[in-house]
């Protein structure tokens, strides 16, 4: 019969200043909200909460630009500590696109303004990075709820994303611990007992796209989801969300965006 | 409190032939499998089941390449049927990479073979094309559904897509009717109070991905989801699906990837 899981968005959670113990805060609010943590959970963490905990946010008073941040942020119309920061991030810019920097970050994520955000931070001259290792920031929350309710989970955690061929955004997966990345169905059967030669699917991008549905936007303050009824996505092969990451030589887009 | 939605993945559809009428079919299996559709369900369907029922099939043994389909079959490795198969819904053939060509269709999505599929079909000389007009097949789902049940239901149909910059697939919409597209929330404000300039959320996108995680793959035969608990994307707009195709001029990936 019906296979069937379910999505719950946390909607308790006080806002996260540095030094936060997201694990506690992420336990109590499924407490609190009758949702619980059980054996098999996925928790899907917005990544700003996470860059919160860990202090990952730049002050643009108190950084001061390099030489070439100043002429970016000049040719382009941003502010110098804004490039400055996004320098900081950047292993390359790719394309100036408008006003949006399109970058490699030094993680390997080709993303927009190096992942670098203005929303939903109090101080009006404040902005924040990535997590700086985004796998162990999602491991330590992962230990962190295991050590508080004995249970077993997954934890994601993800950013929202613009995407080349397709228009509007979506949540992908920049962080994870305990999770599959993907699910590898080449060589399997189809229904009809041929082989199926290059079903490999994303599961990860997956789950962050299904959280998103409740996660927080715009002002709802929605920053945790709690998937409930996928524990065969849960894994202890160790792997990194830098799997996702496609190099331009196996790119089959390439040239073609 | 914690606001949830939930995904049933249906497994007792039998195996769809041409002619057949999804709706009851859908209906019938949410009945058997004590799921049931309520007024608010949004229905995510494979696109192979509305392919198979709308009959587009195409055996290779059957049709005629022209010379060209020969011709690039010879160069790139694949049988002229499945070519020319290509060529019928290709606008334009972007570029081919290892025996993959990545085409705009009529449609304008730029895809891996023009989305022609030779998995889950049953003769080894058949492959499936998508469906002609996925919106109207959507709605024409859609409007079954609630003949038979008085609900009132959003529907999405969905292929599975390799992506630029990302490694693996995951399922993006290609047709649906009385679902939003987007969530737009530009020009809202962020926790803070801070205008959000940017946020342009691609809905249907994210429910292709969540119904995925329990759809079929390989030779598991779910090729429907019921997704419970997120009426408030069910929109009478009559929104297509082609608002999710960026044009190149738009693309602010271009030259990128």
């Amino acid at each position: 019969m019906a296979r069937v899981y379910s999505v719950y968005g946390l909607e308790t959670l006080p806002l996260i200043k540095e030094g936060t113990d997201l694990a506690k805060l992420i336990v109590e609010a499924s407490e609190k909200e009758k949702v619980g943590i059980d054996d098999g959970d996925i928790l899907v963490v917005g990544h700003k909460i996470v860059s919160k905990a860990e202090g990952r946010v730049i002050q643009t008073s108190k950084i001061k630009p390099r030489k070439k941040a100043v002429e970016l942020a000049f040719k382009h119309g941003r502010t110098p500590g804004f490039v400055e920061g996004i320098l900081r991030e950047a292993r390359e810019i790719l394309s100036v696109w408008d006003q949006t920097f399109i970058v490699k970050d030094w993680r390997g994520w080709v993303c927009v303004n190096a992942g670098i955000d203005i929303s939903n931070v109090s101080r009006g001259d404040s902005f924040l990075m990535l997590p700086e290792n985004p796998d162990a920031s999602a491991d330590s929350i992962r230990k962190g709820i295991q050590n508080l309710t004995g249970k077993s989970v997954g934890v994601v955690i993800t950013d929202t994303y613009s995407r080349p061929l397709r228009r509007g955004m979506v949540d992908f997966t920049v962080g994870l611990a305990g999770v599959k990345v993907f699910e590898d169905y080449r060589g399997k059967h189809d229904l009809f007992g041929k082989i199926l030669k290059s079903k490999f699917v994303a599961r990860a991008d997956e789950l962050a796209a299904a959280a998103e549905l409740v996660l927080g936007q715009g002002d709802e303050g929605v920053p945790v989801a709690v998937v409930k009824g996928l524990a065969s996505l849960l894994s202890d092969d160790h792997s990194g969300s830098n799997e996702l990451i496609m190099d331009r030589e196996e790119d089959m887009y390439s040239g073609v965006v």
